[in-house]
């Protein structure tokens, strides 16, 4: 394989360049073929990359781009009204051959609407998802969608289902179990587009569909793959984040103020925060676009520099599994 | 007052009769002046009150109803064609004036159902909702609906937002702070429904509507009362107890494996256990019923003798506060 080049919209998040750039330098030191292309403001990005010596120059290039997206653009207005935003030029790498996937910290929204238009989708899909792989009693599970679509058909709700388990079969999960997340595992549970996706995917012979399933029991792991629509999948994410860091923080209250002893808090605490960070999937590993004919990694918003530095390494096994061309080849089985 | 009578469902539930008898004999020991009717197939039901001696059958009343609703039947079935159920005859003693709250921990579906058909909504209100306080880094936030109701229109969040707001007031939390589950805090994001809502509770100046707040804003305490349909939330609601009892788990494991000492462990598990109490409010505390002409507990189905004793507990505090009087008179004002 050729080295792998990723294009870095640089310019996204809620830190930009001031956590990018280093996330960026980091893993050209942790991958030496990897190649680099921040998409930005061109001499504030070479500015800030002068500041670490011995940077790999040759593999870490930049490319000019005039305008920024905000995090509260319409995704109508990064679409028509910035032309030159770094999030566009560098998806527009990617769709020109310059670089094999994208990774972008900014608006979802935007970046969800300017991957489909510059990218388009794969043949079949009427819309993109996102998703990430989430721990549970027994492994991990891979949740989608994750807040690109907060409206969703049964139709939709089947490309996910679809899309989610050959990812899953890409990262190694055997006939992976799909389910639908719903309000009850009884067949009249459920609103209308999830009991007419159920029926869609009965149907699906060739997918391991295992029926219903409600929010405990994705955290105890009955399933590999668990669709639901973008409002859904980000609350539940979201409150999941939530509720773990007060968790912990309730858990390193209660030590340090009962359990006193020094030995125990130095033993318990970094349990606390490696369950935390696991727990965190979203914020520390970022989010995978899938249907798109091109590799976009979505990087949490609010992730400092490691968090942007997982979701590059996200972006390389996708290079490396060829995930869109997968992607393609399942699915012209099974849904054209 | 006059002794509080509460009319109980005694054959719901994944535990039935098995669980609520004890659970309803242990309330009886616990507040002197309750008189609870268990309603059910009454020859089972004094056999197994006889197990236990001791018992004061001058507040223990069994009242006979012949049939019992499943937990998968349908709302349908269980109104047209189970006219003697359990549950039914338990709503009906609260509608005749001979119980003041009812309990139950049978089909969450079918007790709506029911309750709209027997007690009838407050004026204004065209669906009542389900509630529970769950707990945050701040206190409790009361979250609503539960799973009432799958699918709603913006009409509805606000009524549930009224309602929220009144029960939070009702048990001590001045001026609530009212916010619309989203899956980001802009203007621009959400389904239709949720902007829509946040308009109409926008021009309620008598609100405290703070805007809107994202699954990890809920466990941080920003707002006192959360609405969201009844999908959202009931997905919200158990997958919070899935992950929570998973961290548990784990930490359990990590701390039998990693810190060894019985000391450690006899000081840690406890703290654990009681986290994860605290964690699963609605297996443990029930959840109520708001916008009924009547006071309406929902035990969780798989709650034992201790959660069903936590929902009459419930019942007996929504009595003493007079909810339902409290939400017609508030309502009045802002609804119609």
């Amino acid at each position: 394989m050729s080295a792998p080049i990723i294009a870095i919209d640089a310019m996204g998040g809620d830190f930009g360049p001031h956590s990018i750039v280093p996330a960026s330098i980091a893993c050209l030191a942790e991958f030496p073929s990897l190649h680099l292309v921040l998409v930005g403001q061109a001499s504030f990005l070479n500015e800030l990359i002068a500041r670490h010596p011995g940077v790999d120059r040759a593999r870490l290039h930049v490319e000019h781009a005039s305008e920024v997206i905000g995090m509260d653009d319409r995704p109508a207005q990064a679409l028509r009204g910035k032309p030159d935003s770094s999030m566009r030029v560098a998806l527009e790498l990617l769709r020109d051959g310059r670089a094999q996937a994208c990774v972008s910290a900014g608006n979802t929204g935007a970046l969800m609407a300017l991957s489909r238009y510059v990218l388009k989708t794969l043949p079949g899909i009427d819309r993109p998802a996102m998703v990430t792989a989430i721990p549970t009693e027994r492994g991990h599970c891979h949740l989608l969608d994750l807040g690109a679509n907060v409206d969703c058909s049964a139709e939709h709700l089947y490309q996910f289902a679809v899309m989610g388990a050959v990812a899953a079969e890409a990262l190694g999960v055997a006939r992976p179990r799909i389910a639908l997340l719903n309000v009850g595992t009884e067949d009249i549970k459920g609103n209308q587009q999830v009991k007419l996706a159920a029926s869609l995917l009965q149907q699906a012979e060739e997918l391991n569909y295992i029926g219903y399933i409600e929010g405990d029991g994705l955290y105890r792991g009955e399933a590999d793959v668990v669709v639901c629509d973008g409002f859904v999948g980000n609350i539940l994410l979201k409150s999941s984040e939530g509720l773990a860091a007060m968790i912990s923080a309730r858990m390193e209250a209660l030590f340090k103020q009962n359990l006193g002893s020094r030995l125990v808090g130095s033993l318990a605490l970094p349990l606390l925060r490696r369950l935390q960070a696991d727990l965190a999937p979203a914020r520390h590993n970022g989010a995978s676009f899938l249907g798109l004919q091109g590799i976009v990694v979505k990087s949490h918003g609010a992730a400092g520099s490691e968090g942007f530095q997982s979701a590059i390494r996200r972006a390389l096994i996708e290079i490396h599994e060829d995930l869109p061309q997968r992607l393609h080849s399942r699915l012209e089985h099974l849904l054209l």
